[in-house]
Formats: structure tokens, C-alpha cells, sequence
């Protein structure tokens, strides 16, 4: 693998995208208070009390896609939250970026832990609080004012684009996949750029070169058909919320690794030189401990913490409920337990075959004395990454330009779900070139976005948009016209 | 043990209280309107909503126990829940009868559950249901009402009676026990009556010989100080809803037994003729199933589901909740998880010395990268009462002229905080003569009452009453005037 920079010489990426950036510079105001305008909407797709905000803000962002020039808007039907698309297909014999993003986010609870509302922006120092600020809608808004830029200040962008904004990424983007598989030839591009990512630090970036894939379950347990007295049955009957922590106790063995038979079968092993150009480049141990905010570390044995979180599967569990846990003493039996939890899976693992060994892990070590129900959802496949393609060595050049640094490149522990079907679905290699902190909290309370990345972002979108026009090979993504085949406007 | 009536002649129990069961049946229908209007406080104890609602409720009962004749009646607090005290002590060289019962309930959620409200009392064929109506106040109603019988008819009774209803009973009573305590003096008495036990059916009466003592605990893991992203941390950080499930794993072996090192230390071996008298006497496997309606029993091998319940510890858990267990998914490593437990121990373990064990083997288990905190509350040792007591005979007899039929003995595996105590702060011998049936669903939804056995608690209460005075030795409790003396009112 080559770190050094491919393209000393910037000249090849000339034009310089001077208008655009003045253009960016010049309304940075206006951009600031346009993306706070976009954080107001609470749309969280997991609570269905807030389908109508999540709606408000599919339709908010396509009513703004317009307004700064990009052609065939539409807000498409796709699950419960629909897809917000738009193109600009107008530069003759250059290629087609399609660009992704979502604007869903996922619930602002707990809501006593925030510092300030989570559905009201506000600055502190250069930082800009409130769920979705990095996950992702300041990430998502900094292509969304690139394409401004170039179309406000001279009328046209070096590149096609087509734009897709899920709302339903936080909830495994059930509907968008199926959507892309079967708008396969409308979607096409000759690359797909998405912003969800993190970078080491204010001026380091990262290209994030691999993702984990995942699959969602829960196990219920049901006991006696109502409360029993723990006094008078304690001892006689199995307790369900015992039960599931049997159960659940199970998922590992003493080496913390999962003890699902046949779970690690299809783990890619990496070469030491793999291993030890992730030592170099990724964060060490104490700095994981320390952004995670705890002082010990955990997982499997023979790994960095680095490895653990992205070249090595994890099973988390995300939540657990059963029996009365409220104030005060209840001597009960309950009725029932619930535990809600996750895997991330690495290459080569299938989320389906994975599925399999946990339904028939869970049927061999459930008892009989309770009834235990498994429900799997939102399959993702693994990804990884070309770190050659043309595609992502443009990132490279356009982080230099916004940023001041060459990027490294980093494997990312989480699922972008997507990312694995633009690669299968539609041939497009897909670009993670992230602006989020380290430290930015997603999914927790006090999300935060550092406030120069959104400016650099902007800058950073323009130079890949203008380099790409030039290093980006046309190939299946040109420009055909194909609004009226969409299937979504039958 | 003796099994047979111990007195065939009842002339010896003369003489025969015509009067107060005469009053008893001429007044059936205000007694149970009484009783609903008693029913009607949600007396709840360990919600903190509730508290004025208890107060409410024990300022009820004391208005009508002074309605009805009983002297001295009080209010006197007695940490959350104040204790309701009244004495009738005008029977010169007869015993004392200390009767105790319990004004509190625990909380009727789930409401869901409930087919009819359950602090409106609602009558269903032969049944009352409502929260409370069996555990514990239509049990302790009966004794009122048969104080009531006699004071009315005849304006005395056949001997001194003592009544302390307490508001803290479903908390462990915590603040009665060190008041009994306390107040050893002024509350001695030749015997104590508790009715808040089930018979095996209406018409066949049990006398409830030892119950199980407890000890309730807490488990709380703390693990990162923020809710963190499964995907960037899944597999590097200890996750404390795990944490929490591998340790409850570890309170139970293979054999589903309590695997706490030295926990069976003290457990003690009963004989091959107490085990027989148990198995022909106490409910079968099949029974307790249908009881719990479940289809599966489970737990200690080797012994019955009657001896699991009764002469076995057990320990239930009552609760537990950590992270995200609503609508939707959330990836996330929870901050924390909570446990709640009940202990269930009989003779001759001693929950001081449980509570050490546990606490002991928490320590050991506990993973070193999370925090584990261990609550402990409210100890209560078993109990197991001598059966040839007079006072026990007595109960025999009475339920034979009350119910018609012989009682046989029997085991509870709940507990009832005060019979320990009882017996060794006031050296008084408990005799638990209960009016429940085994369907009465306690502390369940739908908690239900059989009625006729309201009318026939007053009536056993009454031939208790009538008899007590001839067969219970005057001892130390005899009727010495203390109402001066009592610490409750400085």
C-alpha cells in the first residue's frame, strides 16, 4: 500500500475550483444558519411518534435541494421514511458521482443526560451540539452546499451528480436496499461518495477503508402467564429473567470471544503487514480507553483494542427489560424478559449464515421450562474497500486541499449498510471521506460536530467534485437520461 | 406429630360464644361493606405516590377500630408507614392475645392485567377481587369483626387482646420489627395470631407451620459514563448489560442450585418421616404447577416442588433493566444495569451470614472493568413454630368449628417478617391461621378473595377467641396496665 500522496502535482487537477470556493467562503454565514435550520427537525426513525418530523425533514431538504439548482427532486416512498433524490446530470462526457447521506437520526434519549436540547442547535466554543450534528446531517449538508457553490457561481458542476438522502439508516435501511437493487440502472454511478465517518482529529483526516457489517436480534423469554409470588413459587419455577441471563451468558466464553460454534469460521485473517500498518496508523489502546471514557478495556485475547472493534466481530448488548426494576421491592416471579442486542461482523462472515448459528445456538441452550423467542432484523453485509480506485485517491487530493493533511486510511467499526450494496448492486466504489471528531458522541447524549470541519467539508466536497471530473473514469455511471424510466414515478 | 383432634369434647371450650356468632350473622352484609370500603385505600407501600394513600387508610382503620370498642387505639409512627395499635385489656386473669396483620398491599402494576379495577372491590360469583383482598386485609378484617361480636353482644371479650396492623410488611418491616423490640413490655402476650397464610381449599383449613425468611438485594453495573456506538466500541469496552447477565449466571450451577460458596452451609436435613408427612399432606407437583399455571417445574433436584418452596432456599429474580429495551433499535454499549433479587431462606441459615456470602462472591465474580454495587435489605430469619403449642391446638379447634373441618400442617414458603420476631423478642408463640386459598393470586393481577371465607375467618376468629381463654396459659403477657408506659406516646 502506498501512504505517500499520488499526485504531487496539482496542476493535474486544474481548473481550480476558484468560484466555487469564493463562492463557499463568502456565505458561511448563511450555510451555519441553513444547517442549523436542519438539525431542528427531530426525525428519529426508530419512535414512531416522530414519523410526521421525520417527513417535515425529508421534505425541508428536498424543498432545498431546489432552491440551490439541482434538477428532478423527488421525495420517494421507501418504508416508513421516504428517500429524498435529486440529480444535476447536465456535464456532457464526465462521469457520475452519486453522493449518499441519511437524515434520520436516532433517539435523543436519555434526555436528562444533554447539556443543552438535543433538537435545538447550539454553539459551545467551536463546536455545535444536538443530535445529528455529526450523524449525520452537518456531514451530509456539507456536499449538499458544495453543489451550491459550484451551480450559485457559475452555473454548472464539473461532474453529474445524483443525490440519495436516506431516513432510514438508523434503523439498518431496511427499504433503501431493496429500492437500489431495483433501480439498479437509474442509480448508476461511476463512484458514490459518503460522508458518515470520523477522522483522527481537527486536522487529520481518514479514509475509512472498511466497515463492519451487522445483524440486530432479540431474544424474548416467556415464563408463567402471570406475576407469581417468588415467595410461595421461588425455587419451583425458572425465573424468565434468570433464564435469559443463562442465555445471554452464553453468547461468550471465558476468552471473551463469542461462543456461537462456527461464529468465527469465516474470519478473514490479516497479514502481519496488514496488522502492523494498523498499529501505525490507528489509535492506540489508551487512546480508544480514553474516548470511550473508561478506564479498562475488554474483548478478545491476542488483539488491540484497534483490531477488536473492527477486524474482529462484537456482539453487544444493546438493552435488557424483564420483571418490575422500578423504586421500591416486589417479591415476584415475572411474566417475561427481553434482551435487545447486536453483532458486528467482519469479512468474510454473512449476516444470514451468522443468523442461522444464533438461532441454533439459542434453540440448543434454551430450557424447556420457558418459552424463548428469537427475532433477527437488518442484515449488513461487511465491506471492504479498494484503497487504489482512482475514486479514493481523488479523496486523498481533495482532504489535502481542505484539509492541509494526507489522510490516513482507517477501518471503521460500525455498519453504513449501504456502502456494501452500492459496491454489488450498482459497481460503484464507495469513498468514506468523513468530517466527524473522534469525540463528537454520536448516539449518545451531547452529539457534537466541530464547526471548522463543516467549513472544510464544503471546501473538501468542491476539490473532489472538480478532481474528479478529470481522475474518475466514465464508465457505467454517464449520463443517460432516465427520469421518465424511474420506477419511482410510475 | 399428632395429626388427630387433640380435644373431641368441645364442651371443654365452653363456654359456647352464642352471642358474638349470632351478632357475627346478623351482620354479615355491613361487615363486608365495611371491608370493601377498607379495600378502597391503594395502600401501596413502595411507591412513594402512595404514601398519603397508606396514611389515609391507617387513619381508617384506627377510626374503626375505636368504633367498634377497642380501647387505647393509636397512630404511632413508625418509620414511612405509621403502625395502627389498639388494645382491649379488661379480662382480669385471662391471657393475652397479640393479633397482628397488615394494612398494606403491594403495588397492583401491571394494570393492563387487572379485569376490574384493582382498588374498586368487585364482587365475581363467590369471589372479591381487588388488590389486597386476600394478602392481607380481608384476613385481618376478620379479627376486627370478631372483636366486633363480642364487644357488641355481650360488651366483652372472653380475653385481653392486643392489635398492631402494620403499613410495612410488602418492604420487609423494616421499622416494625425494631419497634416490637422497642416496646417488648408493653407488647407481651401469651400468644400471637396472624392470619395472612392460604388453606388448601375452601373448606380445607392449614395451619402454616414454618416459613421461609429472606433477604432482598440489589445488583447495579456501572459501565462507561456515556451511552457509547456499538459499531466504533462493540468488542473493546465490557458492555454492563452483559456484565450484569454473566454474573446472575453464576448464582445458580447445573443442578439449579444456589452456587454461593457456603450457601447450603446451614440448610437443615429434615427426616424421612418429615419429608413423608410433607408429601402426604402438602401439594403435589401437579398441583403447584396448575397453581402457577406453568407446564414445566423446576429447580433443586431431588426434592419436590413442594420441598423447593418450603423447606429449600430459593433465590428469584424479581427484575432487571439496562440500555435500550423500548420500540426500535439503538446500537449502543448501555451505561449501566440493574438487578433486583429476592432471597428466599429457611432454618437454620441466617441472612446476616448470607448477606456476607453474597456479598463475598459478588466480589469475586465481578469483572474488573466495570463497577458492580451490591445493595442488601431487609433480613428476615425463617421461622418454624412447635405445633403442639396450646395456642396452635386452639387454632385447631377453631377452624374445626368455623370451617368444619380439621386443618392439617403445613409449610409456606413465603415470609412473614414478624413471626420470627414475635416469637423472639416477646417469647410469644405465632400461630398463623390463615383464610387465603391457593388462588388467590397475591401480589399477582387480579388478587381475589373466596368470600364465604370472610364469614368463616370471623367465626374461626371468635371459637379462637372463646377457646384462648381456657386453654392458653396466663404467662407473661398478662394484662397489666402500660398505656402510661408506652414509649409511643413520649
Amino acid at each position: 500500500m502506498q501512504d505517500a500522496p499520488w499526485e504531487e502535482d496539482d496542476t493535474a487537477m486544474n481548473p481550480v475550483p476558484r468560484a466555487a470556493l469564493g463562492y463557499a467562503r463568502t456565505h458561511r454565514r448563511r450555510f451555519f444558519s441553513e444547517l442549523k435550520d436542519f438539525l431542528h427537525f427531530p426525525s428519529v426513525s426508530s419512535q414512531a411518534a416522530r414519523v410526521h418530523d421525520v417527513l417535515r425533514c425529508a421534505e425541508w431538504l428536498a424543498r432545498h435541494l431546489e432552491q440551490i439548482g439541482i434538477c428532478n427532486v423527488r421525495i420517494l416512498p421507501a418504508g416508513h421514511n421516504p428517500i429524498v433524490y435529486g440529480s444535476w446530470l447536465r456535464a456532457r462526457n464526465k462521469p457520475t458521482l452519486l453522493i449518499y447521506g441519511h437524515y434520520d437520526v436516532v433517539p435523543a434519549e436519555p434526555l436528562a443526560e444533554w447539556q443543552t436540547p438535543p433538537f435545538t442547535p447550539t454553539v459551545k466554543g467551536l463546536d455545535l451540539y444536538g443530535r445529528g450534528t455529526d450523524d449525520d446531517k452537518s456531514q451530509l449538508f456539507c456536499h449538499v452546499k458544495a453543489i451550491e457553490c459550484f451551480l450559485r457561481s457559475s452555473g454548472a458542476l464539473p461532474i453529474n451528480i445524483k443525490c440519495i438522502f436516506e431516513g432510514e439508516e438508523e434503523i439498518g435501511s431496511g427499504h433503501l436496499l431493496p429500492f437500489i437493487a431495483r433501480n439498479k440502472r437509474e442509480l448508476r454511478a461511476d463512484a458514490a461518495l459518503v460522508s458518515d465517518t470520523k477522522m483522527l482529529g481537527p486536522r487529520r483526516p481518514a479514509i475509512s477503508y472498511a466497515q463492519r457489517g451487522g445483524l440486530r436480534a432479540e431474544i424474548e423469554v416467556r415464563g408463567p402467564n402471570k406475576e407469581l409470588h417468588a415467595g410461595t413459587f421461588g425455587g419451583a419455577v425458572l425465573n424468565p429473567v434468570q433464564a435469559l441471563c443463562d442465555i445471554v451468558a452464553t453468547l461468550h466464553d471465558e476468552d471473551r470471544r463469542i461462543s456461537i460454534p462456527g461464529f468465527y469460521d469465516d474470519v478473514r485473517n490479516w497479514s502481519d503487514k496488514e496488522r502492523a500498518y494498523m498499529a501505525r496508523v490507528g489509535p492506540s489502546d489508551e487512546k480508544i480507553r480514553e474516548t470511550a471514557g473508561v478506564t479498562h478495556g475488554w474483548g478478545e485475547r491476542g488483539y488491540t483494542l484497534y483490531e477488536r472493534t473492527t477486524t474482529r466481530p462484537a456482539l453487544a448488548l444493546n438493552g435488557m427489560v424483564g420483571g418490575h426494576y422500578g423504586p421500591g421491592v416486589k417479591g415476584v416471579i415475572p411474566t417475561g424478559a427481553l434482551a435487545k442486542l447486536s453483532f458486528r461482523l467482519v469479512p468474510d462472515q454473512d449476516p444470514h449464515r451468522v443468523d442461522k448459528l444464533f438461532r441454533d445456538h439459542i434453540d440448543r441452550v434454551a430450557p424447556k421450562a420457558v418459552q424463548v423467542a428469537v427475532r433477527t432484523m437488518a442484515p449488513i453485509q461487511p465491506a471492504y474497500l479498494d484503497r487504489n480506485h482512482p475514486a479514493i485517491r481523488t479523496a486523498v487530493f481533495a482532504y489535502r486541499k481542505g484539509f492541509g493533511s494526507y489522510p490516513v486510511f482507517l477501518r471503521s467499526g460500525g455498519s453504513i449498510p449501504v456502502v456494501n450494496t452500492f459496491q454489488e448492486e450498482l459497481g460503484a466504489p464507495t469513498v468514506l471521506m468523513g468530517f466527524g471528531l473522534p469525540d463528537d458522541q454520536n448516539h449518545a447524549p451531547n452529539e457534537k460536530f466541530h464547526i471548522p470541519n463543516f467549513y472544510r467539508g464544503i471546501e473538501t466536497s468542491i476539490w473532489y467534485m472538480a478532481a474528479a471530473s478529470k481522475t474518475l473514469h466514465r464508465g457505467n455511471g454517464r449520463p443517460f437520461i432516465v427520469e421518465r424510466q424511474l420506477e419511482w414515478l410510475s
